[in-house]
């Protein structure tokens, strides 16, 4: 099973939730983060200026799956939230050893069915 | 050494940080998140219908210990979050490669101990 | 690629922010959390007193970057938040299989450059 994460744009974020529900993909965790990525905005300041990285608003949606449908899932984030500008967003793919669904027990892929 | 994430009810919290203290298990990183498992939630339309997936405030509980308790973690977190009814949570299992202290430098198992 | 937590006292942030910032990693996603390690805070109750795991609100940075910068990440988290007092928080680490810029589908180590 992997883990994707994505840091999206939050207004982004219905048209994916909208986007995963049509493929299937119901099983999601939100929350709300603050992020920078690459580029660093310049402040002016008197007589001299400085680098600041600033933070902007971001969702963060996790997703768990079976390793077969990893492509699936990123080309449907990117399909969705693609602009082509700075600040699209990242995603993120971590290795998960087992899932266990609390009501049933049940573990695995089962517990993800 | 493994991570686990309870996405467990809001109304659980209390009770499973009592039970996670009684067992010695006392580091924990809790967040409120919002999410949806497997059921959809019937929305009637005019002339029509359609599925819409409800996000549902859930608390997310990050625990990290040594191998060897991961059986033990999960039986005490079903122990007090499964009441049987859907919506009951999900527990997932990563692996860590390492825990630094950051007070003293301390690196690996010691680090949580 | 290697993704670090570092789980850290609030007013420890903007300067690590500014850290990472000069250091050139500027790529970071941050989170407020409440957490408790592995101290408890005892409680007096009226004849009688039982322990409490007390939650403090705390401040998640994540950081994912190349392998080689793991040592490097961590150093500049140790100099920045260890004040030798307890709570100065911890640092995980987890394996990362592969990071997707969404804006451009480039992935991999290419992704975080
Ligand atoms: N290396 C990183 N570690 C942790 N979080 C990151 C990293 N890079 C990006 N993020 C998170 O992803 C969010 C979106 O990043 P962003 O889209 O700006 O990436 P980018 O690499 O700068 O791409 P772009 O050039 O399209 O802007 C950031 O706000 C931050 O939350
Ligand atoms: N595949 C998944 N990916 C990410 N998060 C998930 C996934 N499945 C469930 N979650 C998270 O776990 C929470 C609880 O899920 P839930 O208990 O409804 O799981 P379920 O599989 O539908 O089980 P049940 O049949 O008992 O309802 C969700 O609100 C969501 O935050
Ligand atoms: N085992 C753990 N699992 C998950 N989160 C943890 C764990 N240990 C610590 N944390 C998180 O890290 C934060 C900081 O922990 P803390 O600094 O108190 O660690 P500690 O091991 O008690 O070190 P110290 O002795 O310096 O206090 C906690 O508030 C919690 O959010
Ligand atoms: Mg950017
Ligand atoms: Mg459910
Ligand atoms: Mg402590």
């Amino acid at each position: 099973m992997k883990k994707v994460e994505a840091i999206i744009r939050p207004e982004a974020f219905q048209d994916l939730r909208d986007r995963l529900s049509d493929e299937g993909i119901t099983g999601m965790t939100v929350s709300e983060v603050a992020g920078c990525g690459l580029q660093k905005k310049q402040t002016g300041v008197f007589r001299g200026s400085h680098f600041e990285v600033s933070l902007q608003p971001k969702i963060k949606v996790e997703l768990i799956f079976d390793d077969h449908l990893l492509d699936h899932v990123v080309k449907n984030i990117r399909d969705v939230c693609a602009t082509g500008e700075i600040g699209d967003g990242k995603i993120f793919v971590y290795p998960v050893e087992d899932v266990i669904r609390i009501r049933s027990g049940e573990h695995g892929l089962t517990a993800i069915k």
